[in-house]
């Protein structure tokens, strides 16, 4: 038996048609040696220690362990219990004995941990060239920087060593490398996944970040690690829900043209636009948004006050040993010294002043879609210009934290020279499902293979959805139906229509006498005794749904409805008593044919 | 005809029975001049002013203004066009063209301006004395101090020369001059009332307060000042419903009792016991909460970086003028400048470590009600010590502006010296309309006369309220009643009973064969035909309704319920054809006593 893919669903059709775990945990090591990058892992775990981990997880089974069996690898500023930490520092280094609260969580779902990546130092950067040690490779194309902070992981994934990594991501860190690298780079809305255990950046802005070779997997990751975590102050609990097969006829909001940036990079420009024309094929809608005071809140963050957050981080630390510093970092952290609590409170103030600015543009549409990066950057570059190139490639990252999105980066295609093109979606805090599930139809449109390993994307299969929106649905009868008097209610209730549908055959259906704006009466009989009836099914969210209800007056109520096809719906009935002077309009087979054939 | 009492019902009667603006205003001028406190007005409106705005609000219409002809005061950080703003600074003063958000709010709404009041310098402290200019007197007792920092709008109320008037509250500034005065003083929710036109203290927490002598004519200032500012980074929009004519049942937190900080004034200790008795005498369950948590964070922000926000609001005027102010004040604002960015970080780390802390203690209740001041001082206290007597007199208010709570400070007795005696309601942004319902109960139940006034508490009137959170009442017939099997599924929705109603004489009633657990059916028939049937009221939130809705099973429907005192309510219905083998109960006159007399 050859070796699988390592995405979730190839790696779990794998075991459960037999595969073993060591088989994988050998491709694993097998993968490591033929890549044979030795800028990816810091840290590596010992085949036998991760085989422990394996055993202690028993039989096969997903229900209960939904990462039974997964490899992963893990961030080198992010605690693995009995693996140092060294934040690419390496006379920071400390040897955690627990493991960071999300690592806890995944390890408790069955994934086993690989080793500890490679990462700009301290987190700070978006090129992964910050480092002491090897600068991991672009796992695409050699000349170009890998991206960072989080580099190793970003190539272990793309690499296929492992199935997914944990980053972090303040400024860029966790969709950048994914962009670079042709895999998907989700960062959660703040506070999703705990940060407890990890070395902080910027306090009031960092994540952790998951890199998947699918947006299933990604997802998969995601519902396992976002746990309210008391231990994490800046932990919040956000919905893990809302994932969707079907997010169609999204209003998408891109850069205005004319403001867009790409520094020049018109390939990159062109990757850019034929994702937007993939967007529009899938039947959403393209809205161009003014961008200035996005770039402008991007600008903030590494020119205003937070960067005394990364200093205050390893404050001690830096103030006794500056020349452990990577020299870039250095002189990134030694700018914080002489800012002013005055400096801190104003850059807040100017923060505040463009959040309320832009929050209409972020409320006009129902997602934000970005280029990843606006180009791409040698290592030959970033050697001329350590600094600008770094700031740049956060053009469209380093925004994202400071106004409190969520984000996902996603595979979009191929640009004409062969690198990668990726484009990043953003949407208000608690939205990763809809992000995730706009991310995914992308990807599939894309066709593309997994990161750098040209295996296929895995078959789609449903049973990965929650649909756990607890959405009603609901049949109307009369005059709710499409086009009919009060059917403007359901549309001013986000109500969605969702198709037609016939009752069962035991209901009789009445005009009832003196109702303004005319309306049907349904009632049921003994089955086989009265005729199968007309309906529209419309779904709607429970609050509206209950204002709707609430709404209904007598002699109406709602009831279930016994449809045609064996299913049933919440539906309209109207009380017995009501239908004394009714003309039974029954062989009509619906209200629609009724009105049609009567006026 | 006499000057009527100044609370806005008792005006707004006057002026409906023929008396004339004018005549209000020359009340307000004698009043002015019967109290004789020249610490009150920093500027005076002249007279003749006040009448050219009151002539073009032309003919008396409170539903078009609501505050017509209203007379108010405004806080001396607060612009209004014309006059002088000052902050109690002179060398600070300029005079602005536009009024405050707020203020033209206030002015549309048909309120006028009398002047503009006394303050602690830059609004920093809670005494009332910090000022160059004569201390206003506190309207209860001269020997204490009048609280602060809004101390001319406070006095200005409580001795009836204004029916409202606007204060701010970063600290409490908004609540102990309210509690020391014996009037009702709203802090709305973080950004409820725009800042634009406001001298900025701590600008993250800055809120515009409201004086009234009544919870009424604070909620009736509020829903027309709370409005969505564009000007205002801040600005936030807020429910502006849920003001409530019965907050029945509500569950209290209360400091634990062995945590309780009076600074040895067992007086003061005494009247916060009989309030909270009092809130037991009203239905209501006391919960003791852990209070360390809530002092911690009062302590952070004089103790903190905030200070800076301060400092950063005046910073040029300091840097040059710095003998122009307060000695006070100035030590104070002196503390900020050796504040760096790293101290400002770490602050607003420990405060959200402390938020993370206590959110379930705020969770576990609906209100948290505290004493507004822990104790009185007088102002030779308050000259023996300037800081710390000021710091002492925060102790209940400091921490919530911080916690982003909304809160209200209320009358609720008179110490056994005579002193006023008062509670604060606390609750999460965006629930002012629930504290203000509770204050309301208390201020009613307390009896007390208003202000200094001595002008009683004006007859209620239902027409005050909103009643507008959308909540659905729904009937429930029979296994969803009080100790029912299915009664959990109401409880589980936070649905509330109402209490009991019966049907009009248009239901029968049936045992339905073969239902687990065991339900009986409602079906409407010709009035008079059927038995009025016991029900319970519950109410709901909308999407609470729409799941309950969604889950009712066949042959079960929502629909309308007419009951036997005129009104209507939602509740549950029968299909006709499920009756067919049913038993006619209705002769039992419920389903409770059906159950009782057969089991």
């Amino acid at each position: 038996m050859s070796s699988p893919a390592f995405d979730i669903s190839s790696l779990h059709a794998f075991y459960a048609s037999g595969g073993t775990i060591s088989a994988v945990i050998e491709a694993v090591f097998a993968r490591i040696a033929k890549v044979g990058d030795p800028g990816i892992f810091l840290h590596l775990a010992d085949k036998e220690s991760v085989l422990e981990q394996a055993i202690a997880l028993e039989t096969f089974d997903p229900t209960v362990r939904p990462l039974w069996g997964v490899p992963f690898a893990v961030k080198d500023n992010i605690d693995v219990a009995g693996m140092p930490t060294t934040a690419a520092c390496p006379d920071y280094a400390y040897m955690p004995e627990t493991d960071a609260t999300v690592v806890r969580l995944l390890k408790e779902a069955g994934a086993l941990v690989i080793g500890k990546t490679n990462l700009d130092q301290f987190a700070t950067g978006l090129v992964g060239v910050r480092t002491p040690h090897p600068v991991p490779r672009n796992a695409i194309d050699a000349d170009l920087v890998p991206g960072g902070s989080s580099s190793g992981s970003a190539v272990a994934t793309a690499q296929g060593i492992v199935s997914f990594a944990l980053g972090t991501d303040t400024a860029g860190s966790g969709r950048i490398p994914a962009g670079l690298n042709n895999i998907v780079g989700m960062k959660p809305s703040l506070g999703a996944l705990s940060t407890s255990g990890v070395i902080p950046a910027c306090r009031t802005l960092d994540c952790v970040s998951i890199f998947a070779l699918t947006v299933d997997d990604a997802w998969r990751v995601f519902k396992v690690a976002a746990r309210r975590d008391a231990a994490d102050a800046y932990s919040r609990a956000v919905p893990t829900d809302g994932f969707v097969r079907t997010p169609s006829g999204l209003t998408i909001g891109v850069p205005a043209k004319a403001e867009r940036l790409f520094f020049g990079d018109a390939v990159m420009e062109a990757a850019y636009d034929h994702a937007l024309r993939m967007l529009k094929e899938l039947g959403h809608r393209l809205v161009e948004v003014p961008f200035g005071d996005f770039y402008r809140v991007a600008e903030l963050l590494y020119e205003g006050a937070w960067v005394a957050e990364r200093y205050a981080a390893v404050k001690d630390f830096f103030d006794t040993s500056a020349a452990s510093f990577h020299p870039v970092t250095r002189k990134i952290y030694g700018g914080a010294k002489q800012l002013s609590a005055v400096d801190a409170f104003r850059c807040l103030y100017a923060l505040q002043d463009l959040k309320q600015k832009v929050a209409p543009l972020i409320a006009s549409v129902d997602v934000l879609c970005v280029p990843t990066a606006p180009t791409h950057y040698t290592r030959a570059d970033l050697e001329a210009e350590p600094i600008r190139e770094n700031s740049r490639l956060g053009t469209y990252t380093n925004f994202v934290n400071l106004l409190d999105l969520c984000g996902i980066a996603v595979p979009a295609g191929t640009r004409s020279d062969g690198r990668p093109a990726s484009v990043t979606l953003l949407a208000p805090w608690g939205r990763d499902g809809l992000t995730a599930s706009l991310a995914r139809e992308i990807h599939q449109s894309s066709g593309l293979a997994l990161g750098a390993t040209g295996w296929p994307q895995p078959a789609t299969k449903d049973t990965t959805f929650a649909d756990d929106l607890g959405l009603v649905d609901i049949a109307v009868v009369g005059a709710h139906l499409s086009g009919m008097p009060l059917n403007a209610q359901l549309l001013a209730l986000d109500g969605r229509l969702l198709g037609k549908a016939r009752t069962s055959d035991c209901y009789r259906l009445y005009a009832l006498p003196g109702q303004i704006p005319a309306k049907p009466g349904l009632i049921r009989v003994a089955q086989g005794t009265g005729g199968q009836i007309d309906v529209e099914i419309w779904q709607m969210a429970p609050a509206a749904f209950g204002q709707f209800v609430a709404a209904i007056p007598s002699p109406l109520s709602i009831g279930t409805l016994f449809l045609s096809d064996g299913t049933s719906a919440k539906g309209f009935l109207v009380e017995a008593t009501a239908i004394a002077d009714a003309t039974d309009i029954t062989h009509y087979g619906g209200w629609r044919d009724y009105v049609a054939a009567t006026t």
